[in-house]
């Protein structure tokens, strides 16, 4: 199974897509989509576009959006959602169900712990997918969300699995 | 020229047409988006599909959205931003430069004060807008969106007009 992992933001969106047999985990391959304009609305064009683009040329089977919010103000809260706002759309026009973690719960699965810090996180991303070199800090973390959503999936498999040989 | 207004949100969306003749403004159709689905990927897709289908069918030739942010608290404001990423989404992807306002100035344009209550917006944009009966508040505000938009584009070209004739 294919998951592509997104950590959502206007000017930078880190993408990072990993394949999953099993327990294992490889990367195939992450980056940054920085947009371009003057104004808001080419810029969510241009994250429109380059997220398309991305889930067009590797076709993930799962996708999973950091869900973080910024409470410092209205302003900048609201110009993440909108960036958000596309980086949820994409995946569910191509038709795949789309997890939404906090990135407590993002560290807590990659990490061990809520309370990781950025370095500890590329540092795990990068013992955990060998031969991965993350773009960006935002690439390391759609790595991070990835690996949260395939372990979450793997999780949620094994209680119905283990539901199913119960009965 | 022909001018769509959106109020953008989650679960509903106001929209409103109107066409621009010099300084006459008509009512072309007014309506609200109201999504469906459990999960927010569901509703930000029906909100996508639902406002491409009215640019597609009214074909306007400017575009405007109410810039809206809440204070409340994060989480809400994160949630309207992400319908807000898709209502200014859909007017770039038609092409169209996309104008924002804040309520403050839509409310100064339309009634002549920025602190104007719901009810007055209604009975402004049925006045100025003859034959036109809002769909729901949303709608009524998108219509006034609308007709800030043409004031503002108005403005703008006789201030080119001036300063192309003193030259």
């Amino acid at each position: 199974m294919r998951v592509i992992g997104i950590d959502p933001g206007l000017r930078a969106c880190g993408w990072g897509v990993i394949d999953v047999v099993g327990s294992r985990q490889s990367h195939v391959a992450n980056g940054t989509v920085r947009t371009e304009g003057r104004v808001i609305a080419d810029r969510l064009l241009s994250l429109h576009r380059g997220l398309t683009a991305i889930l067009a040329r590797y076709a993930p089977d799962a996708a999973a959006v950091e869900q973080t919010f910024v409470n410092r103000d209205g302003a900048a809260t609201l110009k993440l959602g909108q960036a958000r706002g596309i980086a949820v759309l994409v995946p569910a026009q191509a038709g795949l169900d789309v997890g939404e973690y906090a990135p407590n719960a993002v560290k807590k699965a990659v990490v061990g712990t809520g309370h990781a810090a950025k370095q500890q996180i590329d540092h795990m991303v990068r013992m955990q997918l060998p031969g991965c070199d993350p773009d960006s800090p935002d690439a390391a973390d759609a790595l991070a969300v990835a690996m949260c959503h395939a372990f979450h999936l793997r999780s949620s498999n094994r209680l119905a699995a283990a539901i199913e040989a119960g009965r």
